[in-house]
């Protein structure tokens, strides 16, 4: 068996075997086989696709390159949540304070903005003194305190698919639905967990663009789930305007806040019930998904939530005194309007170009050593279908970055279309998929 | 412009411009580009292939990658021949001195054995002396005083085709239409030729196993000469079988010998005629390519090609009295026969076998440092269509190697194929192509 052969067979549209994979992946993970191989074995794997057995192969074969954490020891179904990445998406801040808060288990290891998208790792850290780095042990134990517990990726788990990453990403082989699967679900379910929600988005602003696309990662995830004995389902949920009303970490850690003390907006508010009422069904807390979210709903009324919220902040070494009040939080240097052009509904709000807008205000990162400004962010006033009149405002953004602001006010004019009529509702949640589906 | 740009535009199908294809491929020969990328832009121009243009800017870069040969001091058409390479093909060393006998310069970069098929300078160098290595101002001027030279590929020359063809055979991208012709043409055009004629191989112990893939590389080959200038015919030939009676260097060099001295076996005088004819021709030594073939033949009848055959020789430092009087040369440690197992008509002597066997006898290489036996080789004493009683010899096979007969033994018989009836005439030459043919 040779790495040549291994990538010709591919390239050839032949099926791999298991051990061809794992020969392939180990490999290239010890260092004995390289980059180049691997590459053009990747961009093989982009046209040619894996079948399912050949992405759970894959995705065993990266899960086993690494620690697995066992969580037996904690009662409980231990259930996650996973998105695909969007703009604005701080779901998993307000979902994992109410999902344990139910009572729910829930072991997040989460990730850093990725393009144009958000990263919850980024916006948790920009509350001061937050801590993300704990070693398995710790994250263990306080998932045993607090049944929650949210850290970035560690060097122990699977470290197959920080190469593999790494490698995809400067070699145009991101976009492929099989090594997307593997990559979520070898991390995933290296994390000891029973039952993972997924919110594939598609839009916009998402990296799946295709509505189609969306679907079949979503059944490829799925369907790869079972093969583990991981009930996984998915929503397809819609990026094609960013969700809440706000862009940027701290910002949307003001918008987190809210929400939990009841005051999220309503698109935020709606997917964020839905997940984590499907968590609370999975995590055996509710009889129903409905009755999953009603629990949800009633943990932010009663405060439930926003006490966990407290609790897992001042647990991981956060100063939760800028979340009492966040006016004590430096203020950025320049905040600019972007008014209406024009009368009319607003038709469009491109998620893609908000999103990548805000990482050069300094809100993400263009190269990999970039300091991130947590104060930087676009708040939106203004969103689909909403009637504005010229001039009047429908964000403000906010930076350090004086230079920067002529590009982007002229970047985030363009994101905004008008219509005189009534554009169509935004469908924020477009189907639910699970099993039954495959 | 970015390496992963040109990358993810060539993956969705899109043209590429001039510009991209050379910042890739120079970025690539001075080492600002790594190989990881350029292996997975090559599998993209596996699966996407390059048009007419792109493959024209990409040979056009590995053309000015390094030194073009200035022939302009040398009177004459400069005409070359290049074959995709086969098992038992000697043509180039018996074409040489008829071509440069009949007055036609010929400048000659030659290459090594690939894989299952021989190549043209390990075959000269099993000649004792034969140097193959002279500075491109020595190759000038022997042309001049000798009308030919035949050398090895120099580092000054198409620089970035070495090591985009180094990375492609360990890729498995070496079989991409493109990606062959811009290897083979910018080679040819660096060499100051004016006319190429190209014996586009198919077959068994052909790369191109496929009729039509040989068609279209050899329109792809000869549409990009023409966009050069330079004027460039092509042969389809057959490979299903060894060409010639004998496989190995110095076997081979014995029957280029005996061709030279008018005794060669029919199917390479055939071929060798048909090409060295079109040369002449194109050369304007002849006015077509029947008189061509005329005049070949003659140089052949009165001993003029063999003639500049040694003057060659012994203008390269090799080895004469080897070549009049063979038995001086040193002797195989072992002779095996390949009998018949049955009476009939021989319907197959596969060529892939024959000449991937004659690889494990000594005959070339099966990594790169492996130091080539000249000795060692197949004599076939039958071929296609040939009818033997069973226990007739059909092939001597030679080696140093014990340890591997009865192996070579067993694959050896496993490439003969028999019938009851005779089989239908093996067609050599199977077609002609201009840029008529366009």
């Amino acid at each position: 068996m040779t790495a040549y052969e291994i990538i010709a067979k591919k390239r050839d549209g032949l099926e791999l075997t298991d051990d061809e994979i794992h020969f392939m992946v180990n490999g290239y993970t010890e260092g004995t086989i390289p980059d180049y191989q691997m590459a053009s074995w990747l961009m093989a794997v982009f046209f040619r696709s894996l079948n399912v057995r050949e992405t759970k192969a894959l995705t065993n074969t990266v899960l086993h390159s690494g620690e697995i954490i066992d969580l037996s020891k904690i009662n409980g179904i231990k259930v996650d949540k996973h998105s695909t990445g969007g703009v604005g998406d701080k779901v998993s801040i307000i979902l994992a304070p109410i999902v344990a808060a139910a009572g729910v288990p829930l072991p997040m290891i989460t990730g850093r903005g990725l393009g144009h998208t958000g990263g919850t790792l980024d916006k948790l850290q920009s509350i001061p003194g937050f801590k993300i780095d704990y070693s398995v042990n710790e994250f263990v134990n306080k998932i045993i305190i607090h049944d929650t517990c949210l850290i970035g990726q560690t060097a122990t788990i699977t470290p197959s698919d920080k190469k593999l990453y790494a490698l995809r990403d400067v070699t145009a082989t991101i976009e492929s639905i099989p090594l997307i699967t593997a990559s979520i679900m070898s991390k995933k379910i290296a994390e000891g967990i029973d039952a993972l929600v997924l919110d594939v988005k598609t839009g916009k602003g998402a990296f799946m663009k295709n509505y189609e696309t969306a679907v079949t990662l979503a059944k490829n995830l799925i369907g790869t789930g079972d093969l583990f004995g991981k009930r996984t389902v998915a929503y397809i949920t819609n990026m094609d305007q960013p969700l809440g009303n706000t862009v940027g970490n701290w910002l949307e850690i003001i918008e987190c806040r809210d929400a939990l003390l009841g005051k999220g907006p309503a698109d935020l508010m709606e997917l964020t019930y839905q997940l984590s009422g499907t968590m609370i069904f999975l995590g055996k807390k509710a009889m129903s998904i409905e009755s999953g979210i009603k629990k949800a709903k009633e943990l932010i009324a009663n405060g439930k939530a926003w006490e966990k919220f407290m609790e897992i902040v001042t647990s991981q070494q956060g100063n939760t005194r800028f979340l009492e009040n966040p006016d004590l939080y430096a203020k950025p240097k320049f905040a600019v309007d972007i008014n209406a052009l024009q009368d009319g509904y607003i038709s469009e709000l491109n998620a893609l170009v908000i999103g990548s807008t805000t990482v050069t205000l300094g809100a993400g990162r263009l190269k990999k050593p970039d300091i991130i400004d947590p104060k930087a962010g676009i708040i939106l006033h203004k969103k689909y279908g909403y009637t504005v009149s010229q001039g009047e405002k429908i964000m403000t953004f906010y930076t350090d970055k004086e230079s920067i602001i002529p590009e982007a006010e002229s970047r985030l004019q363009n994101a905004i279309k008008y219509s005189e009529i009534q554009p169509q509702e935004y469908k924020l949640i477009l189907n639910y998929l699970d099993k039954n589906d495959l």
